[in-house]
């Protein structure tokens, strides 16, 4: 039995950017020697790196790569810029499949420029646009709807209704759906629609951290769980009754915790993770 | 011809705390020689006040009092709490009563030690509760559904959706629901819920303000209408073709705002409405 599954620590999983301080090399040596099995690698953290050895170390740490983090931000006014952003998400499919993943998250983006529904529709033909890139490669492509407070520039996709009626819209088994319970929580239909995107199999990825009381920052102010009101093992009971059961991915942006040593906030994620998850 | 329908203004509303830094008395002076014709009182500013002579004061400025704001705050898991808010809300109808009004608004509370679901069934029956007071004394109360970014300590109720399911709930005439574009400009549904509040009659008050790009702040970072990304114009009319021709409710909280010089930013205001409403 390995130490993760006598731990509980078998379906965690961190995102880069959650101990942004450390480079991807330290994350995997802390992250591994904490008992940690998974990895959510962020682009940022790639940079300057050989993107096929570095999926290797990672694996070599006994880490699975649970997904690439993140390609998306299709919706601008600016048709140059559409065509330069199609350009580098089909680069982020190329990195996802040299690091060895077969998932890549997707921001979908929003310019305030134009209406919601424009930036919709480029959403739309954004993804429809890489789409044979991400079968080619192997790789699932994962909608995920942003809270409405990022409605004006991060993604015109805020909530899991919108985020299933595009996977539909886009019918390919290479596209599915994220949930984050940062983004979703206070959404009324939010179980009827995690169901509905469990019963296609395109409910690809599940995120947790926590809505901290008061909130100081839009960006980030994210909470560890249990340090705020997201009732998490709900959220967590209705996606694993939808079938899902794949990691469990820790994504806190957090200046307050970005600030503090990373091993010690390591060592209160993962109390927070057996503790609230 | 009146100076505010030459100036276009015989619509303009402005809610008290817009221009906070200035007490009730004042705010009237200066409203009324800027030609603005409604104003809705927040109950703070009537604090230490008789309030039927208030509400005199104010048409004697040729001011319509459009609404009190606010009632609400149902939610709590703490039933003496609930208790005396409903005495709170009591008195609340009665001083609209007094104060001329014949409209109140509802912000409905959460309480993020309990689960939404409870919040929202206490909002049922704190609005079911106080409803034969506000039949008695002719007000009607508006439910106005927030932005989600504050279902913690706010409001349970978060898109127009759910304002209008539980208006239908509690089908009475004495109750209907307030569009404010801050709270739902992103919401895909929000011109058929509009139309939906319309057709019933039940749309009674229309707010406006813009949301800044970015918000430094999640409560008191407003813009002036123009000064961000809500589809002003847009909403505007999808209102208008519900059959709302009530007053357009400039409902500012702006920690920026409120520094600066209340008259001249009453010039913006109105420069603002002119040009962006």
């Amino acid at each position: 039995m390995s130490v993760s599954s006598l731990t509980g620590l078998s379906r965690l999983c961190l995102h880069t950017i959650t101990t942004r301080p450390w480079n991807i090399e330290q994350a995997a040596d802390h992250y591994a020697s904490a008992g940690v099995k998974g990895i959510t690698v962020w682009r940022d953290a790639l940079e300057g790196r050989n993107v096929s050895q570095t999926g290797q170390m990672l694996r070599d740490h006994d880490l699975t790569i649970v997904s690439l983090c993140r390609g998306g931000f299709f919706a601008s006014k600016d048709s140059v810029k559409r065509k330069e952003t199609l350009d580098d998400n089909r680069r982020a499919i190329g990195e996802a499949y040299e690091l060895g993943t077969n998932k890549m998250l997707l921001v979908c983006g929003a310019d305030p420029r134009q209406s919601l529904e424009d930036s919709r529709k480029q959403i739309f033909e954004g993804i429809a646009a890489i789409l044979p890139e991400a079968v080619a490669a192997g790789i699932r492509l994962a909608v995920e709807p942003l809270h409405p407070m990022y409605a004006d520039t991060r993604s015109a996709i805020n909530t899991l209704k919108q985020a299933n009626d595009m996977d539909d819209a886009l019918d390919s088994s290479n596209v599915g759906v994220a949930v984050d319970v940062y983004h979703v929580w206070w959404d009324p239909e939010l179980e009827s629609e995690i169901a509905r995107c469990g019963r296609q199999g395109h409910l690809l990825a599940f995120h947790i951290s926590d809505w901290k009381i008061p909130t100081t920052d839009l960006l980030n102010d994210r909470g560890l769980m249990g340090e705020g009101c997201i009732p998490l093992r709900k959220i967590r009971s209705w996606v694993e009754s939808a079938g899902f059961n794949g990691f469990i991915e820790v994504e806190i942006f957090s200046n307050t915790y970005w600030h503090e040593d990373q091993s010690q906030f390591l060592e209160k994620i993962i109390r927070a993770f057996r503790d609230y998850a």
